[in-house]
């Protein structure tokens, strides 16, 4: 469902609300292509199912300006949150943070509450016998040093505490790149603040439909989406045209679960039932 | 790039440094995370491995307004190429060429020779059996439907042709987001135009290091970035930060492979010497 319709059922119904997300996901790994980004389709999905909307994903590479610049892009954009992805560690090249603050005009200051979080790891690490002992070097403060008016957000499975930052209407958070850190930062601080900004439900659904060209298969797709305006209908072929495998996937968001679902069953039937009339084989996904 | 302007380029060969790229990755599934965008990751890997240099990727919504504002923003930064992915088809939501359209102020037109290929396609299709007959339908023609001035670029995979235009200083082209065409594609038309605008080379190679927590080989990076100015070397924690699993990844762009994978070795030896210094277990990759 595109911004228009939710400001529309918006319009209808009142009680309906979403939020807005962009990520910034950042990393020269990234646009060489030795890192596939998951961390952005995984962020997509929890967004997704928390009823928010994300907006856009920007990737761009370990430069100070670079991020800098897209910061301030993002904002001017004003979404409810962006979320920053990478670039948090103790290297040369972890300039997150740096960007952050030049983006915001908020200089990078040692934050005493990150300071007893990565006091604490390293603590918990010696203990370990992973470090001899529990010394507090440069590179552990650089990651306790932030732009100023942050709060820290612990990370449960590594050093650097995620961060969060508030300007205009935007909630910004900063999340390590390490898969296993920022699922856990998401999922223990961000997760809750977003499900109170949002009373909507996300379903979805699929048929894949084999022996219709997709082309041929559009005209229904079309009037489908002319009959249930409230769930958006996308077609996505599988393997080579000549096959004519198409996944057509059902989505929607409703203030209800129940809702949702049920939408999603009504276009599938539909659905299922004008493929079937067209000559198609018709089974249903997921 | 016109053929004369590949001849001037080739006999200025010795003076080329590389090429830059970005990717605006057009798609509602990108966003709401049911699928991940590997067609950009696989095109970083074909770029960078053609001396190129991918500044920025940009996930968008099928939405014509944001597709046009972004292709604009990204016109405005003056890359040599700008690759559009997805979009291409035949149905609804297919909107990048009407996005392309409106950013440059090209009318969309039916483009005689792209026609051609559809027409093609759809005659090959039928005597397959895969169509009752060689109709070119409305939905057809609109992937025959491109902006002015555009040059199509035959899909020997699918019907969509990929789509080139010209603006200013950078090349245009729009790729179906079908992974198997979009491949198809790009390596059939789009490499090689990449590669006449480069004699860069690229290496890489990486190395495991394990039992130095990333903070305290930091230090010993920093003086790596000193000493091989011209590889750019990054730190990849593995796994949880208290196993102290580091991947340090080099690489670099050079006149030559042979050049370029000597300087990949000299970095290696040194990085390789200084972790087991250090006390680290290491390890060479790949």
């Amino acid at each position: 469902m595109a911004l228009q319709e939710i400001a529309c059922l918006k319009g209808r119904r009142a009680k309906l609300t979403g939020f807005t997300v962009e990520i910034i996901a950042v990393g020269n790994e990234l646009l060489i292509g030795k890192t596939c980004d998951t961390n952005s389709n995984w962020l997509a999905q929890q967004i997704t199912r928390l009823g928010g909307k994300l907006r856009r994903v920007t990737l761009v590479p370990d430069e100070l300006e670079e991020i800098s610049k897209v910061v301030r892009e993002a904002l001017a954009r004003k979404p409810d949150f962006l979320l920053t992805v990478g670039g948090l560690g103790p290297t040369y090249d972890d300039k997150t943070l740096q960007g952050v603050s030049k983006a915001l005009g908020k200089p990078l200051k040692l934050n005493s509450e990150a300071l007893r979080m990565v006091e604490e790891k390293v603590r918990w690490m010696a203990e370990q016998g992973v470090l001899k002992k529990p010394w507090v070097t440069p590179e552990r403060k650089k990651m306790a040093t932030l732009p100023e008016g942050s709060k820290p957000l612990s990370n449960p499975v590594g050093t650097a505490p995620g961060v969060l930052i508030r300007k205009n209407g935007t909630v910004l958070i900063s999340l390590p790149g390490v898969p296993s850190e920022m699922k856990a930062i998401f999922s223990l601080h961000v997760a809750g603040l977003m499900a109170e900004r949002s009373n909507l439900k996300y379903a979805e659904g699929s048929l894949l439909v084999e022996g219709i060209p997709e082309p041929d298969l559009s005209p229904t797709i079309d009037e489908a989406v002319k009959r249930f305006p409230e769930a958006y209908i996308k077609s996505h072929p599988k393997g080579e045209e000549a096959t004519s495998r198409i996944e057509l996937h059902i989505s929607t968001f409703a203030e209800s679960l129940e809702k949702a679902k049920g939408r999603i069953g009504e276009v599938i039937g539909w659905l299922e039932a004008e493929a079937r009339r067209l000559g198609g084989n018709v089974k249903k996904l997921g």
